[in-house]
């Protein structure tokens, strides 16, 4: 019996992995000069974490969440997304508290579960990165993680991006505007879909989301919320739009965007990515907003909040489109031929001070015959090949080559403790 | 009710996050410099993945799997380890084929888990670093793999600490010896532990692991591997020992050493730190060895592996004593202050130009006072302090103050477009 991996999981081998490693290595970077700094939450938290935080009524938690009994009896869920866990992180370890400076900003990247039907783009692991900031509810806290999505794809490479926003406005909006598409849709109950249906008394706002056809046709005359916005509200989602503006940072409003989670108040965006090579329609890569009860939730103080997520492996998609370069081998500066009694110690001696000096070398630990050497240095893309005979030895000298134009030169083995002078000489 | 982590797990804070993203950056690094690549597997296997690997008799299956059965019924264990993932994945996707440069050689950074009695320095979640080498029976791959283990604990900064070595042999050397432990321990079944009782019967091996004070005085005088190595093994091993005395490479003969699983075969090591300050006696942070019979287990060809495993928990217990500067708050470099109608979105793109050219920039997203501005700068430990006003806004100019001495110069709004020249000014 062979073992394979488990239903909807993949596995990242080395040929890919430099990519992920780049994309990370660049948003750990940039969330760095922004101060956010990391938090790791373990990978499974009990079940009513994510329960409480996404809502009962959520796809997430009705249907797709990967949760278990665990030996002890406990009701245990492998994390489906970043934000409960380091919700529930922040007030079990009372970082409300005056000792920590605010806003609190952090950034996770995380992997993630869903225990669903594996099909295209979805995979019961998959990635998420993102962030969030505690504590302050000022638009400019709106504003900064807007302009960080923004800019952290671009950083990467990512083109052609469009902005979407929306506000939920604050309670008595999202209360107004519930009651408003409860009176819509309870008329047209019997033509809903039977999701939609159980929604109509959980969260008619889901229903928004729906791909359903048979709810499809009632949607572009429901309700919006926009019309049910009180003047704070919309003075408040004015105060971002024009800070947007003045920041350049183009967007579209969109009456359509709910986001899928039921914690969200105020703003709410996603970035969405068209490219027909990927996808029919415009897929959201990013998406956040702003989540002021949700602290509360988990009996910490009242606390706004903020923040957004990626989906790594859709950004991986359309980067592997947009931005092939990150996707390059880079092969590796040295590999070290040898052949001859005695010669085996100082290869791996040469090795080892080279790697201390920050170049990537190998060598042949099969220790073969020197055409399947150099065979092997052609294979993993070496830039140059030092080689180093038995005779070279004695007289302690040996030659370097870059591959690339076959240029050579003569080196005494001393050379090779200042290998950056060495790459001096060869640039002429 | 307030919703807790589960139990043994724990959250990484902003505050210690930093310690462990370096480290991490570091192996990379390392690993990369040797053209080590990484592999990542799921965190999540089919339970016949571990049992099979690490033997249905050890520890890590007998006790402490964190397996559960998902919603489609399967026997399922989030990984307790990361090497059997990695040769499961190896035989998978078939990297035993010629299209793969062999040996072929990768590294993980996993979140691990196992199911035990949480106390000190267990966790349910923990992490494991770790290289494999796969295709080559070469001594030079075991000296390399070893070579790096030592290396890259050096580079971590980690001190005194010894390299205990010992081999299993061959086949043949592995079923003198188990024959040989049986007959031992057969006679005094009745006297010692139960969990060795049972083990006589599947793993004698594994008895020499025991911490039981009932089979701690039959231990010293059991037979010894030494004494039935033959020739070839003797010879093999004798050859690894040679290359690392002529490496420099100081270790220990340790008979008493057998590692935990029952996939080794040849050398096993392991890398022991002695420190009072954290455990009674010397403990092991870094493991390994070779495992030839593996990849056949898993139904792929013959193929012999070596490699390595970190545990990162207490890797960076020992950081935190033998490396304080890993754990040192590096702050900011620029905080800016900003005051008076107007200078909200400047400062906003202030930031965002800082942090563009690399800088670690934050503001004030809450617009408190100035007072409270500079506070907050000194909190977040910020290097220099840049404030913007009104009036400055209008003339062009700001000024930047180092906070270590109280140097302030003055500059332009273009200035700060070019900050590095910025920062070479300050220096005089």
């Amino acid at each position: 019996m062979r073992v394979q991996r488990p239903k909807g999981t993949v596995d990242i081998l080395p040929e890919a992995s430099g990519s992920w490693e780049k994309v990370e290595a660049t948003a750990r970077n940039f969330f760095k000069r922004a101060n956010y700094r990391e938090m790791r939450t373990p990978s499974f938290e009990n079940y009513e974490v994510f329960s409480r935080s996404s809502g009962e009524s959520s796809d997430v938690v009705e249907k797709e969440m990967y949760d278990f009994n665990d030996k002890g009896g406990r009701h245990i869920a492998l994390r489906p997304e970043g934000t409960a866990g380091v919700v529930r992180a922040y007030v079990e370890n009372k970082l409300y508290g005056p000792d920590v400076v605010k806003p609190f900003n952090v950034y996770y990247i995380d992997n993630t579960f869903r225990y669903e039907r594996p099909q295209a783009g979805r995979q019961r692991e998959f990635h998420q990165i993102g962030v969030e900031s505690f504590g302050s509810a000022s638009p400019l806290a709106d504003v900064e993680t807007i302009m960080m999505g923004h800019d952290l794809l671009a950083e990467l490479g990512v083109k052609n991006y469009e902005l979407h926003i929306n506000t939920l406005g604050n309670a008595k909006v999202r209360q107004d505007y519930h009651d408003a598409l409860v009176n819509y849709f309870t008329p047209l109950k019997d033509q809903l879909s039977e999701d939609s249906q159980r929604r109509l008394g959980m969260n008619p706002l889901r229903i928004l989301d729906s791909k359903a056809e048979e709810d499809k046709k009632f949607l572009p005359d429901a309700p919006k919320i926009v019309d049910y916005l009180d003047d704070e509200s919309k003075k408040n989602f004015e105060t971002i739009t024009n800070m947007l503006d003045q920041l350049g940072i183009n967007y579209v409003m969109d009456d359509d965007l709910v986001r899928g989670l039921d914690y969200y108040t105020g703003i709410i965006f996603e970035f969405m990515v068209e490219d027909k090579n990927l996808w029919e329609s415009a897929t959201t890569i990013l998406g956040g907003g702003r989540y002021d009860h949700l602290v509360q939730e988990f009996d910490g103080p009242e606390t706004p909040a903020v923040g957004f997520g990626i989906g790594e492996e859709r950004l991986m998609l359309v980067l592997k489109e947009q931005n092939p370069d990150l996707f390059k081998d880079e092969g590796i500066d040295f590999f070290i031929t040898n052949i001859g009694e005695g010669t085996e110690i100082k290869t791996v001696e040469i090795a080892r001070s080279l790697r201390k000096q920050g170049f990537k070398t190998q060598y042949d630990v099969d220790q073969k015959k020197l055409k399947q050497q150099f065979r092997k240095a052609d294979r993993v893309h070496a830039k140059y090949v030092i080689t180093l005979g038995a005779k070279e030895l004695e007289n302690g000298t040996l030659n370097i080559k870059r591959l690339a134009d076959g240029k050579t030169i003569d080196l005494s083995l001393e050379d090779l403790n200042d290998m950056q002078s060495v790459m001096e000489k060869l640039k002429d």
